[in-house]
């Protein structure tokens, strides 16, 4: 295999097929590297650890076609080494030369055969926007588990709901819904559990596309965005049943702006040590932010709110709570809530399409 | 104890005194916490681990005159949250209060009485420049050794040298020596072996200064950079005679752009996996850096350079070998060399008044 490229566009392909391969790995050797398989012009880097696969396809300056397969974080490394303008990469039997500038680097190459087949979903595709994907997961993925003994919880859930698609995410402590209007994926009443850690990997491709398209399999997903695939395995069992833990009314709600509440929650929380709560005192036009920790001392901070309801003290998970503020868009934000021990509703004041789920700690 | 000032002043303050609590601590319980004096409008912020004390002096709109200490880390963390204007701080008996734009904090202190008197040297004093002390310190601190096993390779070694000082550290692998001309400081022959730590935070503390006052003791060094005061224990034993190390003439010259020479090395360095020296193969007009891990791979990179002397092939680890030219100035270097196992030398090219002494490592 011979080929020539620019580095930079080498360093991005070799970026996103090999962050599949970090974080877990171990298995299988083989899966430290990194496939390429040059096939005229087309270039495709592959990078696995069997439940995520992430494809590149670039199109390069090829010589003789082949497969090989190479140490991923060694060539990342290489590649993004080198001084900018055209890279050369020939590979032997044994070994990978990678040239660029006045730099030669021999890498030593794993046996091809070793590398898994991947294969992808081969269903309809439908197309979604780019930008209202990536900007509902932001939302949701920060609400799923990263505890992989909850398996369940560490997905995503994609949903068929009225004429679009549903996001949804749950750790059990709180619950992000967004909805995405009028883009048709699954059929009515069908869903599907995608990896969180997926996701994550799709929001980074998506940078500036503008569409992705979506591939629905049995067991499998392969989101495409340009030259990108990344296929995952999709979670089985079944997603929690969400919906009786909305509230339909609820009581008490309070309008805040926002971003002032985010640096507030900040600032109160450097007094919540470990997994102290923050206690907010809600009463007429008034927030009061309470966090205390026995021994060390106590932070409270006032804001100017406009509060409807009977007053009332509700303490959270600081983070929780700033993951959820975080989430929600536009200037303001409504909570709303019922009592002390009930779920409270986070929802940007100028978006009814995401809502944020939040129980409350008991404190004594 | 009470008074008012602004949030950035306070949070300097605080960060530097902090410095000198962080790191080890675990002695005594009270060095976790920043000793505030106040006097008039005049206050005065310690933070020690016995072996290093940084008192940082402000000027605040002061109440009543009192000694408190309060939390090194969370009161750091506090100022720097607080929204930017006024600070005010009150301590009762058991509790400082630190309020700012609608946040309150009460933190509980910790018995001043606890905290150790640190005395400071009441020598003489010399003023020096203090671009030319940063200098020179982030040109040899960099060689010192971080093992406290090792306690006066630690130290950086401050001697009279002709009319000036001269700044000397070693690791026992390479060895920088810097000439201050005309910054006289102690008498003929004297010498002074000052912690690295402590000359860190100095080039911390230097920042845009103009000028620095050094007091030396018999036990203890203290450095007052405007407000800031740096007292530090002196390392007492005898540092290594280095001067038989240093060649009088070494029989081969190599000139080279010096940031070439880095972004090569920082490259070849990729293959240098754990202690892999890269070797340096010098001959005429041509330097090539080498790089070989067994069954990974290996780099290499032609250079071109004006080389005098006999074609030699040396060894050194790449990371010292980075240090020695960074810290080198100009645009070019000079690397002179005897042989494969004999110490190189090298200098910028227009500074005679650095030297950095490497060892090379034996390869096969």
């Amino acid at each position: 295999m011979k080929f020539r490229c620019e580095r930079d566009v080498l360093a991005d392909a070799v970026g996103s097929a090999g962050r599949a391969t970090s974080g877990r790995g171990g298995a299988l050797p083989v899966l430290a590297g990194l496939r390429l398989r040059l096939d005229g012009d087309h270039l495709e880097i592959t990078g696995s650890d069997l439940d995520l696969t992430v494809t590149a396809e670039i199109e390069v300056a090829g010589g003789d076609d082949g497969v090989a397969v190479i140490p991923a974080r060694l060539m990342a490394d290489i590649v993004r080494a080198l001084e900018p303008g055209a890279v050369n990469v020939e590979v032997t039997e044994d070994q990978a030369t990678i040239t660029g500038g006045r730099s030669e680097f021999s890498v030593n190459v794993i046996p091809p055969e070793e590398y898994p087949q991947v294969s992808e979903p081969t269903a309809d595709s439908v197309t979604l926007s780019a930008e209202a994907l990536a900007d509902g997961l932001r939302q949701v993925v920060p609400a799923a588990s990263n505890d992989d003994n909850r398996l369940i919880l560490t997905g995503v859930q994609l949903a068929a709901e009225g004429d679009g698609l549903r996001l949804v995410a749950t750790d059990s402590y709180r619950l992000a819904v967004r909805d995405l209007g009028g883009q048709s994926v699954l059929e009515e009443g069908q869903s599907v559990l995608v990896p969180s850690r997926a996701l994550t990997e799709v929001i980074r491709s998506l940078g500036d596309a503008e569409e992705v398209t979506l591939v629905l399999g049995a067991q499998d997903a392969t989101f495409r965005i340009g030259g990108v695939r990344v296929t995952t395995r999709l979670i089985s069992g079944d997603f929690p049943n969400y919906r009786g833990l909305i509230p339909e009314t609820q009581a008490n709600t309070l309008t805040v702006d926002r971003h002032a509440l985010i640096e507030a929650v900040r600032r109160v929380k450097l007094m919540a040590r470990e997994s102290t709560p923050i206690r907010l005192e809600m009463s007429h036009n008034s927030l009061e932010l309470v966090a205390v920790t026995q021994d060390v001392g106590h932070a409270s901070e006032r804001m100017d709110v406009t509060f409807e309801g009977e007053g009332l003290t509700i303490a959270f998970n600081p983070d929780y709570l700033l993951d959820g503020l975080d989430a929600a868009r536009g200037e303001e934000v409504r909570v709303e809530t019922i009592g002390d021990n009930k779920p409270a509703v986070l929802r940007g004041s100028d978006a009814d399409d995401f809502l944020y789920l939040l129980m409350p700690v008991r404190v004594s």
